[in-house]
Parts: structure tokens; sequence; C-alpha cells
């Protein structure tokens, strides 16, 4: 009578007093076929598998200093690699999301700051323009006359500065012009990644609100768990415990609000919308995470035609 | 008897009976020139001034419709003038320092999600270099061998990102750089500005700290009469009012905590550093701000010499 046990270090045979008459001792990677290394002792020896009973005394024999080594390095290699396998595209679109996050509180930042100094040089341009964008490409594109003719202003109220003291003011616009590419950039990057991944919720929630519930799911699979009344009220915690603790009207979206379809529906449907949107995007994530077919099109069209009139 | 009046509108000759025999109607800018065309008619007329008690009746005058829109004109560009001609280095150097302020908190938040994403990748190196600039030079310049070479890492622990992610995290990284770059530029226009107008405060206190006091003090004039006391205490204010309220110790020193002076006394001195210190400092401003000699090496050889051994 003969059995065979496997273990991280290896793959041994023994005869029925629990003594080695062979082994394959594993080089870390061989763990991860540890089958074939036990086929190949069982043709040799056709031994029976270890009853549970023995086990313990099995155990007992590995205490061995001689297999401490090898069963460190082998089981630091494998949770080394279970680590490295553990950064899905899941990981990587969180904290492209999160990025583009941190990329806009930036761009803010500078952004006031800009319109600020600018203001010294032409405070009227800062009056008339009130998108970010637009304001940093003016600043860049265009000289003070040039702007005071397309807007129309006769007379600044601003100071004349010395092009030392201009030129600074353009290095940041220059510099929050770059951030705003990067941040485009970023959203294209998503895009073809997440259209790979989850094609479902990309088409359905649009890239930044995909992202967005990955990043509040923490992953694919564990949003494609949750339940669609979750979904729905992602990102208003705040409002939904409010709610809970003092009676205040209950939320009916967290990032879904900026969504199209609850954007373009009717007042009195904005609920509705909402709650049926979110179904659609639990349908959606569950396709995705189970690599089923690609059914957003459709779902975004039921959707359409039910609240967009 | 004839009276000379001049205003705003113009300059004006009135015979006894207050009826107005000359006058001269100004343009915007003559304003600023009134004398000289004042002293035109003067020369022609040679009138008295205007005794006090007649100049409620003249200015009755001067409620005829047909001054009202001079008036309005010339008010409208001389105040525009005014403001145009208040923009002074004060505040070209207040929006600098403030907008390096922006920019080291932008920097922060970005390379923090640098840090994160690219330990993804190879979170070895994010552990062994802590400082900021050096880690986003080193993930723009080096790839993994060449950095696992360098910092001796065998068998990362980071996933193999394809090129499509890495790219990302290094365009990320790309322009983290580049406010880092801006950063610096904007300190070396700061020199520029401040050698130029107020020298003794930038030799004394570096460009930071000269640019900070001048931020707090809301203007070279006003830091120049503020008492050496509250320029120590600048930036420390909530310390200072703890202290007030509560008791507490008192703070020793505000931004000027960083001057190398305190940063190098003993312990036992820095409170005395402190206060010589900022005393120097508000005789720079008072230097810079009524244009006097340059005498702020010679302080800081004092400071040095009784501060430093």
């Amino acid at each position: 009578m003969k059995y065979i046990f496997t273990n991280i270090i290896g793959s041994f045979v023994f005869d029925e007093k629990l003594n080695i008459i062979d082994k394959i001792i594993f080089n870390p990677e061989d763990y991860n076929n540890k089958e074939s290394f036990a086929e190949k002792l069982t043709k040799k020896h056709s031994p029976k598998p270890l009853p549970q009973e023995k086990l313990f005394e099995i155990l007992v024999l590995f205490k061995d200093k001689n297999y401490f080594s090898t069963f460190y390095q082998n089981n630091l290699t494998l949770t080394k690699q279970d680590l490295r396998n553990s950064v899905q595209e899941d990981i990587l679109i969180i904290q492209a999301i999160a990025n583009i996050n941190e990329l806009d509180k930036a761009i803010n930042l500078l952004t006031k700051r800009l319109r600020e100094w600018y203001g010294l040089y032409f405070p009227e341009l800062e009056q008339n323009v009130s998108h970010q964008e637009k304001i940093v490409e003016l600043i860049l594109s265009k000289d003070k006359t040039e702007l005071s003719k397309e807007f129309n202003i006769k007379d600044t109220m601003g100071a004349d500065l010395k092009p030392l003291h201009l030129q600074e003011i353009k290095l940041l616009a220059k510099n929050i012009s770059q951030l705003m590419i990067l941040r485009k950039e970023h959203e294209e990057y998503l895009e073809k990644v997440m259209r790979e991944y989850c094609p479902n919720l990309l088409e359905l929630a649009g890239t930044t609100i995909a992202a967005r519930l990955i990043e509040l799911g923490k992953s694919l699979k564990h949003l494609a768990m949750l339940p669609a009344s979750t979904i729905q009220l992602f990102g208003a915690e705040k409002a939904l415990f409010r709610h809970i603790k003092t009676g205040s009207r209950p939320p009916k979206y967290g990032v879904i609000i900026n969504h199209p379809i609850i954007q373009k529906a009717k007042r009195e449907d904005k609920g509705k919308a909402s709650r049926t949107l979110a179904d659609k995007l639990s349908l959606c994530a569950r396709l995705d995470f189970f690599k089923g077919e690609f059914k957003a099109k459709e779902y975004l069209k039921q959707l359409e035609e039910k609240f967009i009139k």
C-alpha cells in the first residue's frame, strides 16, 4: 500500500509506514501544474490518495528543517505572483478615473488663479468669458487688442503689464491647457479600456459615469453583485443617511444624475427614470462580468423611448 | 474783481456777479495738469482765487445739464486711469507667490496619485524613493529593468502592465514634471521682480519668505509701516490667538520659521533670533519702500555672527 501527497514543496510517495520512497521537489512555478507532477508519480507507483486520518502524521514529517527554505521561497514567489495577477482592468480604471478627479481639482485651482492674475491686465475678459477652457484658450491665442475688438471693449480698466510679467501669466495658461489635454487623453484611454472590459456598462452609462460606478463599487465583480437600488444611490450616501437619520426626503439618484436619460426626463418622471436606469445598469454590469452578449444599445433605446419624448 | 475756479470739467473765470466770462473745457487727460491751464487764464485775467463763501453758489452753476456728460466722461476716464496705475509690483508679487502655493497643492495632489498608480506596476520604487521630484524623474527616465538594478530589487511584486496602460501613467508623470518646471520658473521670475522692487527684503529673507511677507502685509507700503513684532508673527495668527484666549505658550515665529538664521540657531536662542531677524526685516521693508540704500548684506552678516557659530 502506497500513498501520495502533494503540497507547495513537492509531490511525495509514502509507503505504509509513512517513509518517503519517492518525491519530486517543486520549483516555485511547478506548483501551478502540480497535477502533472503527481500524475507522473502515480504512474510509477500507483499509490492511493492519503486518507484523512494520516494527514497529521505526514504534516509532522515536514517540520524537518531541510524543507523550511524551499517552503519559504515557494510561498513567497507564489504570493508575489498572486499579487501581480491581482492587478486587473478594474484597478486601472479606478486609478484613471480618480486621476481625472484630481486633475479637475488642479485645473480649477489654477484657472481661478489665472483669472485673478490676468484680471489685473484685462479684467473685462474675465467678466465676459465664464467657460474655463475658453478663457485659457483666448489668453493663449490672442493679445489685448484682438480681444478688445472681439468683445467690443473700449478703454479697458486693466493695467499695462511689461512683457516680463505677462509672460509668467501666459506660462501658467500654457500649463493649464496641457493639463486639460491630459484630462481628455485620460478619458479616451478610459474609453478604450472599458470598450474591451465592460462594453455594456460603457455604452449605457458613458465613460465618466461607468468609471465612477466601478470606482464606487470597488470592482466590476462587486458591482455586478450589488442590487440595482444600491447603484441608483451610489454617490448620494450623505443624503441617504440624512434621510435615515432625520426623515428628510430620500435622494432619487447619486452619480447617475448626470446621465442624459435623467437629465432629459420630465420632472415628475425623474425618480422612475432613475430606478429604471439603475436596473439596466445593474444588468449591464452582470453581462460584462459574466462575458455575456452586447445588449446595452437595446436597453438605451428602450429607456429613450420611455422617458424622452 | 474776477475769480478763478477749476474742477474736473475745466477751468473757469467769473466776474463779480458770478457769470462765466472765460473758460477752458478739459479733455480727460487735461485734468492731470490742470495748473498749467489755470495759469493761462490767470495771465489773461489776473483773477483772485474763489473765496470759500462763494463756493456753494458756483457749484449750483454746474448743475447745468450741459456739463453732465463731460463730467461723467472725465470722471470715468480718470477713475480707469487710477485703477490702471494701482497695479504695482506688490500685486504682481502677491499673485505670483499665491500661484506658487496653488502649484504646490496641485503637484502634491497629482504626485500622490502617480505614486499609487505607478505602485501597481512597481511598488518597490515607491517605497524606496520618498522625494517627490526624484520619483517623477525616475519614472520618466528609466524603465523597470533599469530601476530594479539601481535599487537592487529582485522579483518585484508589481504587475506587468501593457504599454497602453503604462503610457497613461507616464503622461501623468510628464505633466507633473512640467508643473514643477513652471514652479521653478515662477520662483526665478519672483526673484527678478523683487531684485528691482525690494532688494533688501529679498536679500535678507530669500525669495519665498520675502514674497510671503509682502502677501501677508498686503503691500510693501503696508509692510513697511508695521511693527517688527507683527512681522515676527505673520503666519502664526492661529497660535497667537490661541495664546491670547487660552493662555497657552505664545508662538515664537510665523513664516520666518523657515529662514536659515532661525533654522540654524541653537534651541535656546531661537526666540531671540526670531525677534532680531524680524527687526531687521522690518528695517529692510522700510529701506525698500523709501528707496534707501542696500544694507541687507550687512544685516545678514550681523545675524549670522550672532546666532550661527
